[in-house]
């Protein structure tokens, strides 16, 4: 028997991640308990696949490679990786990552799509936890690179480096993290810019449309080629980081959103610094910066008008 | 004599305040106290001239048309807008917005590129603050097209107007908002982003690098084409914004970030679901996104490799 890539769960983000999968050439069993679950995933994975096509699929890659299977044990028997995205409910993780334990051999991996549950707090009904490691992505999976990767207190070492392993081998970006933190890291980077948003529409401070404008015309237009940090080394001129915080330093007292900020002690002005500074050149990243927002103004608006 | 546009400040953002103006066909004064301001604010121009020339230059676009005044009165005599962007130091603003008033004339529009100011507590000192309203650009402004624009309480609603339109004239993109709100719209935003990512690299949580990673290669290359709520509403699948939170919700009191979440009311919901789910069709927007995602990250990807 051929092994293969399992999804659980037929939701976007199943249903997102069986599109990557199959792109990749990968046979990929799925199961959902609602009835609609395989009219959804091939809805979903037809949708994905101009998508995909047109970045380029990997040989043997196929739609037809998709099979929903009508048990769980049927759908974990023979998969090599699980990816488990079930809805955000822990006690309904907690069991289900158990039972993909029991359906699945000793060297299968078993990731769960996650938005911010430590595996420390999913484990816990499993009878070996050392398979299961979190492997968080963004919506759509099959087109956002990043993937958080990040195992609990009993997870194998070895285990989160093959999931990381492949995961990079079936083309994504992936961030381990040596330690749990709720939330991982860019979910909890978008989910305080998020709450933020929330506080402000409850508030009236804004209305749901202007703070969608105020990303897509301004801050989003640079994420994507230069991270926040990067974006405010910038923003400090030829300073770069240290005269941005030198002299924004006091700003993070303002009440400029409904977050706190940290202390900017000497070290963490160091490790802000340094983490920005080195080995960059400000002109070149000027420049990097200008012909990138350029080319994404221009993406953006001939994908609005197909 | 020919009227003009004033920039106060030669740093990053008047220097860029000052190509843009430039690259619309106009003439542009500026002052800064600094010895070497001329200098610098012609390094900035120079720099941002291929990125407006290749978005291409208004009638009349002529770098040789900026001149670096003597003094803020000089400069001021004849304006008929200025844009200040002194650094962001509370009291340097109040004494600076009062001279300028005092040296313009009663037609000229006072904007303050503050990032988070309110406009009703930098007017203070000022003789008559009727002509003073917050113009909030992003760096470079040249490039991001956003500006925010408030008025304080005793800002004249028909200058608010005035900025806005003249700014729109030359190609910005405006928010116009109704209160005084620390920080406006997109900085609280970005600010709260930037919050969490400082207490993250504080708490040695996440380096700077992975911040940067977790952002460019994660939600960055979704937010130039959709803002932060229209990019839930797909995370909803076909139930768009109702199923994200009715699914997302009880995670608002999850430890994701350190900002804690409003209360998800009945009114917070349907504000949200209101702002998002109207007039899309939910296909039409997946195929727009999943464009636009492809063309941005080719876009950097291009950028990166000049």
């Amino acid at each position: 028997m051929t092994r293969h890539v399992t999804c659980i769960g037929a939701g976007v983000i199943g249903g997102g991640w069986a599109a990557h999968f199959l792109s990749r050439g990968f046979d990929v069993v799925a199961w959902d308990p609602a009835p609609d679950a395989g009219a959804r995933l091939r809805r979903t994975v037809d949708a994905a696949w101009p998508a995909l096509t047109e970045l380029g699929l990997d040989e043997g890659a196929d739609r037809s490679r998709l099979r929903v299977a009508a048990s769980l044990g049927e759908a974990c028997a023979d998969a090599v990786f699980v990816q488990e995205s079930a809805p955000e409910d822990l006690d309904l993780k907690r069991g289900l990552l158990a039972e993909i334990v029991v359906a699945t051999t000793d060297d299968a991996v078993i990731a769960s799509s996650t938005s911010g549950f430590p595996m420390g707090e999913m484990a816990t009904e499993a009878p070996d936890p050392s398979r299961l490691v979190v492997g968080h992505p963004f919506n759509p999976p099959y087109l956002i690179p990043l993937v958080e990767v990040v195992g609990g207190p009993s997870t194998d070492p070895a285990v989160t480096r093959r999931a990381a392993g492949f995961y990079r081998a079936t083309g994504k970006t992936v961030i381990e993290m040596d330690r749990e933190v709720p939330g991982f890291v860019a979910n909890r980077l978008q989910e305080a810019l998020w709450r933020e948003a929330l506080h402000m529409v409850a508030n009236g401070d804004a209305t749901v449309e202007q703070i969608d404008a105020a990303i897509t015309e301004g801050p989003g237009l640079r994420w994507p080629v230069h991270g926040p940090c990067l974006t405010f080394h910038l923003a400090g001129g030829e300073g770069g980081m240290a005269h941005m915080l030198d002299h924004f330093g006091p700003s993070l007292r303002s009440p400029w959103t409904r977050l706190e900020a940290p202390e900017l002690t000497g070290s963490l002005r160091d490790a802000m610094v340094a983490g920005t500074a080195s080995g960059h050149d400000y002109a070149a990243l000027v420049a990097e910066r200008d012909r990138a927002v350029i080319a994404i103004r221009r993406a953006v608006e001939q994908a609005r008008r197909p």
